[in-house]
């Protein structure tokens, strides 16, 4: 069978007046001769109405519970879009999570999905129904509601397109994956066609199109995703496999910029592996997620060590490097809390040196000051004070081709 | 074990702080012993902002599809109410119709409950945690999703209640069913227990307290049902099995009274049984609600038969009755809107004759006109000029011990 599983985010559906335009753009698919089944998010703000709700009765509602609630919220829009195909004369059918077998583990609001029972589905496609299927949801072996957290529908589509061997497309209000933040590089360009990997490394450029855990899912299971506009027929991205070789080949396929983190350095550290383990130990105990790490030796068997940080874990850094300081009092911090982390990532890098030789030489000959780097096989980041920020992303863009010709 | 069912509607769950002040409700019957099973309602008016979006995609949405957006309404209230139970220190947790497997037949919005698998339930119990349950809903054999129509949750309640041997306990915001409609007869009192036949001949008594499938499952099944306000500890209605005997039985338990019917007349039909078929067929297939029936032979082999029927569906009898004229063209008819019926119910007839005369003597002696009678063992029907409806009812109301005492 020839099957599309389709993707619709919250404000995609956000009215019956845009669930009726999504019911058009899934039978125009229905017409060129697809099986579709299509995976809907809940309306608009209804999960944040719905957590509103719960707030009504608590502030710390049992996680079951909200599962219980904010299943609901998809439960609502399969039902309406069914209604909006079944009125345009086209058979459909809906199915909550539960009621199609998405098996999921246990753990509510951040359940992962298991498994997915699909022959209820296949015999409604095999009687040449539309199927509606609630993202987000599932179930578990006794038969608890379960929702998958951040990114849960993404993840919904395409993990039943990888049950399915299907093609899994994602609708959304933004209308492609580009090169760089539009609201920083003005002239960023959209990417027709970016490898897992790349999209995976750079999981910010997806903000708002695709999330992390859905990228991983496709690449793992090889499943083409390609993300566009719910109500454009313009030209999307296609995140698959390949990467982009020939011609017109390009080192990088774009580039992100952070304002969100800080730059937290320690002086005259023991220098020993175990100073490392108990330092990033007890910053991933107290889930503090740390970005890059450089680590320097000095005389005297001693290290410097520096990394950044999100600007909001701050307090919890500090508690656990002033209690090491009263075992130490050689050991000495900084904190630089007015830094721009910018990355490039590129599969050209793989066969191709001299990437990070380019940037270096970009910002030497502009007087940029490269605070700190870091490398991996096919992204490069680095910090800059914030002042530099925008300079550098135009540096970047227009050296490494990342905005639109002319 | 003690179980008790209690079941709140839509007003008692209308808000977060309502659904908190059921949960003190809750707790309190568990503090006194008993294991609990609540049933709840949708949330005040989200049936109707339901349908509300549904019309917003079609004016004739498919049913299954109805039955899955509105299940949605009562999971939000089990949810919260579950929530509200664990935040005041309470273990509990909530099952979708689905999930607890009430069995129902397939008939979208109307399906009617079959069986109850309550393992999972009573494991719960076991556990000592309330039980939350979403009402108006269940599953059918094939996992797809059902609504129970009107008066869903009430049988829900009771049907669970059937189901563990429990007492069932109906929350509303009502305080209790009352020997007459207080808005027509203000000094009403409310009755203490009703048996279960009276109720359901006097089904309107129960309007805003009951519906008339859930006490048909009671009576059914013997169970007591219990009916009083969500929100005051005022004693309420007891609906169960025996009558009241003893030195303080009455002959009437209630009455009601309807401005919504008219009365038709027809004359000089056929004197034969295939024309009441005939009148009664074509009437009970267009789905016209015939209630109160009597006939009177006259002279010449002809009858003359009168019936009331609901208001709204005049235009329905007079097609009926005018195809039959043009067969026939002795056939005359009459209709009368300007009709009261009144209805008084009580076991008490059941072994005292003379309350057909008591009725008689009280109209009699004060000039008003009966137009037309029936009775059955517990009940006697009859309508009166609708300017004597207020005046009648205050008859029967002290005339047959129906008032409080001053």
């Amino acid at each position: 069978m020839n099957i599309v599983v389709q993707k619709y985010g919250g404000s995609s559906v956000a009215t019956t007046e845009k669930i009726k335009k999504v019911a058009e753009k899934v039978i125009k698919k229905k017409e060129e001769g697809y099986h579709v089944v299509v995976i809907v998010s809940a309306m608009g703000k209804t999960t944040d109405e719905l957590i509103s709700l719960a707030k009504g009765i608590t502030d710390n509602p049992v996680p079951r519970e909200m599962d219980m609630l904010l299943t609901t919220g998809e439960q609502v829009s399969i039902a309406l879009l069914a209604m909006a195909l079944n009125a345009k004369g086209y058979s459909a059918v809906s199915f909550t999570g539960p009621q199609m077998n998405i098996q999921t583990t246990g753990i509510h609001q951040k359940a992962r999905i298991k498994d997915i029972e699909a022959s209820k589905l296949l015999k409604a496609l095999e009687e040449n129904k539309i199927v509606v299927v609630a993202g987000f949801q599932g179930v578990t072996e006794d038969n608890e509601y379960t929702t998958l957290g951040r990114g849960g529908s993404d993840t919904s589509a395409v993990a039943l397109a990888a049950k399915l061997g299907a093609i899994c497309e994602i609708y959304t209000d933004v209308d492609g994956i580009y090169t760089m933040d539009p609201r920083k590089l003005q002239k960023a360009k959209k990417i027709e066609k970016i490898n897992y990997e790349e999209m995976m490394e750079m999981a910010s450029l997806g903000a708002g199109v695709i999330h992390y855990r859905a990228v991983e899912l496709g690449h793992k299971y090889q499943i083409p995703i390609y993300v566009a506009s719910s109500f454009s027929d313009e030209r999307g991205t296609l995140i698959t496999n390949g990467g982009r070789v020939g011609m017109e080949e390009t080192l990088i396929t774009g580039m992100a910029s952070s304002l969100e983190d800080i730059q937290v350095t320690l002086l005259n550290l023991p220098s020993c592996t175990s100073s490392l383990y108990r330092l990033f130990g007890e910053l991933a105990e107290a889930e503090v997620n740390v970005d890059m790490i450089s680590q320097m030796l000095t005389e005297e068997n001693k290290m410097n060590v520096g990394c950044t940080i999100p600007k909001t874990d701050l307090h919890i850094a500090e508690e656990i490097v002033e209690k090491w300081r009263q075992e130490n009092k050689d050991i000495q911090w900084e904190v630089n809390t007015d830094i721009a982390k910018i990355s490039v990532v590129g599969l050209g890098m793989r066969s191709h040196s001299g990437v990070a030789a380019k940037v270096f030489e970009l910002m030497a000959e502009n007087n940029i000051e490269i605070k700190m780097i870091t490398t991996s096989e096919i992204k490069i980041t680095w910090v800059v004070d914030q002042k530099d920020e925008l300079r550098t992303i135009e540096l970047i863009g227009s050296g490494f081709g990342l905005e639109m010709e002319a």
